[in-house]
């Protein structure tokens, strides 16, 4: 058994779709071998009906239905009343500051976090200013519930955790860890379809390699992402 | 039977983590009434020696493994011979174009999606160009393969197919579709805690609560998103 570094609490009205794919590959298998664990909270069980209803209209009309305060608020108080004082408290929203590698390094570095996924046009708002829930997105577009922007944030913290990644797979200090975007990657064969792997790659010279690669690096980082290149040109230009 | 209306073909070393999540739900309900269709191709069926290996190691040194262009270029052909001529054919890469909205749209527009699902280091870079491959990112994070990027994706679109949304969720058009964050919601009970539903929303009043609506949506996005703010204030003052 390895010790446990990272507890997800999951508060869901969709139990089953936990742990999905964090029960394959890595993350599945750091999860058996007790590196992680995974909570699964089902809103239901705080709702005080026989039909277990958690949600109802909303206030002012429109469509959709919204989840009630007074039952996340059982729900959360479940959750926390286990959870790590450090543990952020999120609810997967659009309107959310947006998941970043950050982000995933803070949860880490918390050692558990508490997620509430919403289902439905959305929850009401008293339950989040009142246990002071944040709002995380995993990006600009709409999802069918939480479920699955937690699932994702979780494999990218989940990966993190020291014995997760094997030796065929690395942290990946390129992408994002120093502002940059990866450079291109080759392998044989040599010849494919009448193209070739850049001579430089099988120099064997490795500081002309390393040139080529942060080179190659920077030119995509800046054709793709100017957002990036100008933090990282940024923060070169303070450092000298 | 419903009509299929859209088909996402996925390329992987994992197949067994699909469908997943998107097994449940709204999403497990239109897979199984035939609403769209999930195919997954194991890129180790296209491995030519018996160890079944898919990867090498980099040209010019450095860590990890690489997904060698031969046997992709092989799994791509196999899966494009059964692909719509619309079909984007993506590459879940942290090198990518960001994943939004209008990309969810685009796909399901398309009637049908390639995926090339990543593991190790990465893929060599000559078959991406040569296969004429989009490279794709869900956000600026790492995760442990594109697995989970793909089906977080693929909910993004198939909740967008005709049929697939119940009467209590909606499109979310106020998220993103208008280019503004969503307003705050309020449900039953009308006091819980000692705070209560804003009064408005309790007055009936048509006009004045869709007026209330647009200000807090505009308040949000103005101080979480600046850049939506930004596009959106832009786009108002070129309508006027």
């Amino acid at each position: 058994m390895s010790a446990l570094q990272f507890t997800a609490q999951v508060l869901t009205l969709f139990p089953d779709m936990f742990p999905g794919m964090l029960g394959h590959s890595l993350a599945g298998k750091g999860l058996s071998e007790g590196k992680w664990a995974l909570k699964t909270l089902d809103i239901r069980d705080f709702s005080s009906d026989k039909h277990r209803s958690v949600d109802d209209t909303p206030a002012g009309g429109g469509p959709g239905m919204v989840m009630r305060a007074d039952i996340l608020g059982k729900a959360i108080d479940a959750a926390r009343a286990d959870a790590g004082p450090e543990w952020p408290l999120v609810y997967m929203s659009p309107r959310g500051r947006t998941f970043d590698q950050k982000e995933a390094e803070r949860w880490q570095a918390a050692g558990g976090v508490t997620i509430l996924c919403g289902r439905f046009e959305g929850v009401d708002e008293r339950v989040l200013e009142a246990r002071g829930v944040e709002e995380i997105s995993v990006g600009d577009f709409v999802l069918s519930g939480g479920e699955p922007a937690a699932q994702v944030m979780l494999d990218a913290v989940v990966r993190l955790l020291p014995g997760i990644m094997g030796a065929a797979e690395t942290l990946h200090e390129e992408s994002f860890g120093c502002g940059l975007l990866e450079y291109p990657h080759y392998t044989r064969p040599q010849v494919w379809e009448d193209r070739e792997i850049p001579e430089v790659l099988l120099s064997g010279h490795h500081k002309r390699i390393a040139e080529w690669r942060r080179k190659k690096s920077e030119e995509l980082t800046r054709i793709r992402r100017p957002d990036l290149w100008s933090t990282y040109v940024q923060g070169k230009n303070e450092k000298e």
